[in-house]
């Protein structure tokens, strides 16, 4: 894809993000958006199919962390093959400070909160299949990767807020954490 | 409500699980669905805003397990109080006949799986704030919700296909497993 093209396509979603903030999510059109960028409603459509998808275009995150997964070492069990994959995942996001405000534009509009389950959904179903190829069972897969998913979540919440912190620690400091959670569980099932 | 009232619900969604395998969710109607639980489209509407929503009407499994979070003991840690609730909560599941049906036809439809997804987002965030109103902060509340999340994917999914498990002793050997899966993260992160 062309410079310009990458631009536009950025353009679109930092004006989507600012309408969003100051007048909502419903009241806001594709023309509005398209405009606000200095762009075309037709070009609005070559880049996202609707006003939801605004946010959720392209699947650069899915695909870095499936492929840190594949190149991970071979014997890294499933849970360190994941966060050594999360750890590097700030080097697909976008600037802090546009992720900072699109969390919380999601998270105020229901439409956008249920997009944004369902492509968490489907990077962690691309996840466990990555670990399946790496020869773990369904199962065990899927628990591994909804332990990281757990793990992610605190931590970015934490790099989100922090201008300081890296993720690759933070999502350390949440492994910990997770760590001291499932403590308690240790004596009773064992 | 009536028990006349109950069982026509009941009716309405075992006509609708037996359409949407035969024929697929899509080429399903509201119609139908009445019809063949021998009830009006009117009755369906009373029960049900739309088609999608005939799997997920009620909240009981949220608020069973709300209260027993509420109820636990209150020495017990947050990952300990949401365990104590997953072990019981086959006292509000339908049957398991229906459930592993349910949970088939979920899967192969998106607009259904999205809706899954919304309705378990939805119980988490509810127990989340009822470990918060126990005086744990909310993103520790957090981190135990997503942790016990992953217990149950694991053991419900065993629970639906064997018919002799229970669903306590799946969900104690999960959280088991889950210790093992995060095991490795025990020195690295010390």
């Amino acid at each position: 894809m062309p410079r310009w093209e990458s631009d536009a396509q950025g353009r679109l979603q930092r004006a989507a993000l600012e309408l969003f903030e100051t007048q909502g999510f419903e009241r806001t059109s594709v023309a509005q958006i398209a405009r606000t960028a200095g762009l075309t409603e037709s070009s609005f459509y070559r880049y996202f199919p609707d006003k939801r998808e605004v946010f959720f275009a392209g699947n650069e995150l899915e695909a870095h962390l499936v492929a840190q997964v594949e190149a991970a070492g071979p014997g890294l069990t499933p849970i360190e093959a994941l966060l050594a994959a999360l750890r590097t995942a700030d080097e697909v996001f976008s600037s802090r400070d546009f992720l900072r405000r699109r969390v919380k534009v999601i998270a105020a509009n229901p439409a956008l909160a249920e997009r944004d389950l369902i492509k968490l959904a489907d990077i962690a179903r691309a996840l466990a299949r990555a670990l399946e190829r790496r020869g773990f069972e369904r199962g065990e897969a899927r628990l591994a990767v909804d332990v990281a998913t757990a793990i992610s979540r605190r931590a970015t919440s934490r790099w989100l807020a922090d201008p300081d912190a890296s993720l690759s620690d933070l999502v350390a400091q949440a492994a910990a954490e997770l760590f001291d959670v499932v403590a308690p569980l240790a004596p009773t099932v064992r």
